[in-house]
């Protein structure tokens, strides 16, 4: 994990935020190849779940909203987290994880929780932490010029309440029928306690959220067939299977409104983590937000003539968790040959030396449909003003597609092992061939493999394999 | 305007957020038809501004910094509205724009701002205004789990600052030199008095905002190259020249620190105003950063070995503004002949009828690359399962590519002025005749004029209008 951390900052991908003024914790800025990563999960995730369907349509609604959506959604009462303060050096943390750090269990009261005994601080490591309060998770603000009970406001904890609360609109303009869905991209804000590894507990973050409308009753179809479809994209993007586990929920486990749900946890450095929860939540939303509004919430069903509340299946997926899972899937370090060895790459052993004919390299394995930059173009010398015009030529072509990197600088080896590092799948060289047959290399990121193939046809080759 | 606002909410544009709560003043939402916009606008950017140059690159900040940044900027201390209260109704109004609407003018004195005699209350009536005070327009919230002073943070202002907040993090990755730029897009707050004139004056926008780092001394030709560029871009997104009006500040209008500054103005309905400021700042921002950061912000010229502040010049542009200016640039309501009467388009005059052989239409002429749908695709008749079968081959292949929208409901005539109201660019018929040729109508929304090609030459020709 340092090792991913330190190239994620050393490459661009992922900063601190804020870090000349000493950072703010559970903030992290995308830097030039991190938003690029970014743009294209949430572009992958858009076209799988809009743009290729005909069933489900897109919302883009604001982080504040009226705070009865939060009254009515629940956040207000119980969104939030049990909290301790140690008596001794005055740190807060998070009840729950304190705990689990230290191998016990929270325990469940009537009136909320209370610690086992023996947990101490991990800071001071005292044995004086106060009783766990609740703490709620939403970030406060105070909307036009005066600053009252009356004027408080939220910045959203989750995207998902937005549409709920526009179901009728959207419905009435989207000639859609039962089973429909409503798709948004967007931030979402938690005031966390204790933001940890890395980016994936963070208190600013990406959402990607799907409410999936169907017919009661239908609920344990429509749970199977999304959890069935996300992990199906999930290993397009590439995330292998044996990456990723499904965690189906006890029946104990659920909400009371929720009859099934299952997370996509994935494999991180740092534990089985989720990526992507999978809820049928029934008709809940829709129905507190019809008691708290007084607005009619129902669907009326021309073929049966029934009316009724529509339950609900929620696919809801973070992108920087996403985004992180990726990294860490992608990177390797491995041994490869050099330039006058036959063969392929293989794994680096911890700790050694590459063996003869062999060298190290750090390369991200990214599908080419999610890596930053899809090509880099190379003129073999930069010196040679017929090559680097022909290289621009093909640049020209190329950049105008997709996001490229354009590199005249150093041996041919080392512009190739910058691309690999940083996850680039072709790098496409101009040579003194090209000048004389049209035709450039293309190299293999992961293979290492190179084939030649016409300036004509490389647009199309390479479309087929990044679109 | 109410025609297009009506429109807007109607077919899926733009919804009043939190609707169903009475909603909440300076909050929209974007329906799905208005997400779609958005995206092709963030992407013509995107593309225009990062994919296409090889000097500027990307970056994604979080939208809570740590609040040093906004001391720096000089935010905290005077990024404030005048805002005056009514004593007889306490209603409070943004003291500049009351003016302004009662044909006066706000009188600067050393302190701040004094209203002129005879400004009365909008509301009431009464004049028996407040003394104008500073209201400073940053939202605040508080991070962590105490709420003092020391945990008191903002909601960005403008995306900017993060860009200089990250200068030395993205020159150190990005293998740039001076000029180059780095670009940002996302959502900003600003805590409005009045909002007004619908989505134009939000407190919650989204901003494109591009920092162009420069050699100080170049600044006059960097700003009117900057303005030259982003003027093009907004005419091949379908803004037309006299639409725009660039309005050059005087000296006495800029920043002290400002050597040039332009807006570029759109003719609303509501009046000419600012879609995009382009403003020669100097180094006043990376100055103040390093002032209050204690961090270095010099950047060393490897060439002449020097080693200087870069200064900047920033492009920054309003997502929401420029959806707006396009909708308002793109709404026509036209006479157009009937299916037996031959001839174009025609301007409809207002509150008349449409003359013999004509029927009026409303249509939104959006240039293809930022229409939200960019073709619909309709089997002639519904129930002839040849004709839909090979429709939704035709479909399939475009929805690939494009959002695409699949209409089997109506007569065709009806069909088409769906269409035409949402501004899709092209409508796709397949009829009898495509069985037998495999040739396809295909019919433009401006010119209503029709085609036909084959099903094979569909894709290619669209993507040379479209792409």
């Amino acid at each position: 994990m340092d090792a991913l951390v330190s190239l994620c900052k050393r490459r661009g991908f992922i900063f601190q935020s804020s870090e000349i003024y000493e950072g703010i914790n559970g903030f992290w800025d995308y830097g030039p190849l991190g938003c690029e990563l970014k743009r294209h999960i949430r572009d992958a995730w858009w076209k799988s779940v809009v743009q290729a369907r005909e069933d489900i349509v897109g919302l883009d609604c604001s982080i504040i909203m009226h705070p009865r959506v939060w009254e009515a959604s629940g956040h207000t009462a119980s969104f939030a987290d049990p909290m301790v303060d140690c008596k001794s050096c005055r740190k807060r943390f998070r009840a729950d994880m304190l705990c689990e750090d230290q191998d016990a269990k929270l325990i469940k009261t009537d009136k909320g929780f209370a610690l086992p005994d023996g947990i101490k601080c991990p800071a001071c490591g005292a044995k004086d932490l106060t009783a766990p309060r609740a703490f709620n998770l939403m970030f406060k603000t105070f909307v036009g010029p005066v600053e009252d009970e009356s004027s408080v406001a939220y910045l959203r904890p989750e995207t998902a309440q937005g549409i709920f609360v526009q179901f009728q609109n959207v419905l009435a303009v989207a000639r859609q029928k039962v089973p429909f869905g409503i798709a948004q991209i967007g931030k979402a804000f938690r005031n966390e306690i204790n933001p940890r590894n890395f980016t994936f507990r963070s208190r600013e973050f990406e959402q990607m959220e799907l409410e999936y409308f169907i017919k009661p009753g239908t609920d344990a179809h429509w749970h199977e067939y999304w959890v069935a479809e996300r992990l199906k994209w999930y290993r397009a993007i590439g995330l292998p299977e044996e990456s990723l586990k499904p965690y189906v929920y006890g029946k104990d486990e659920l909400a009371h409104y929720a009859s099934a749900c299952t997370d996509i946890l994935y494999d991180f450095p740092f534990g089985m983590q989720e990526l992507e929860g999978i809820a049928a939540r029934g008709d809940f939303d829709l129905t507190q937000h019809q008691k708290f509004s007084g607005k009619s919430m129902e669907y009326f069903d021309a073929e049966t003539r029934e009316k009724f509340i529509p339950h609900v299946v929620e696919p809801s997926a973070g992108v920087d968790r996403i985004a992180l899972a990726l990294l860490c899937e992608a990177y390797r370090e491995e041994w490869v040959p050099t330039a006058d060895t036959p063969g392929e790459p293989i794994e680096a052993e911890c700790g050694k030396q590459p063996p003869a004919g062999y060298e190290a390299r750090t390369v991200l394995r990214f599908e080419p449909a999610i890596a930053p930059i899809k090509a880099a173009v190379f003129p073999l010398l930069k010196n040679k003003p017929e090559l680097v015009a022909k290289a621009r030529e093909v640049f020209a072509v190329l950049q105008r597609r997709w996001p490229c990197f354009w590199d005249q600088t150093g041996a041919i080896g080392r512009r190739y092992r910058r691309q690999d590092e940083i996850g680039t799948p072709f790098g496409v060289t101009i040579d003194f061939q090209t000048l004389t047959d049209q035709t450039v290399t293309l190299r293999d990121r992961d293979t290492m493999k190179q084939i030649r193939l016409t300036i004509a046809e490389l647009p199309g080759h390479l479309a087929n394999i990044i679109d």
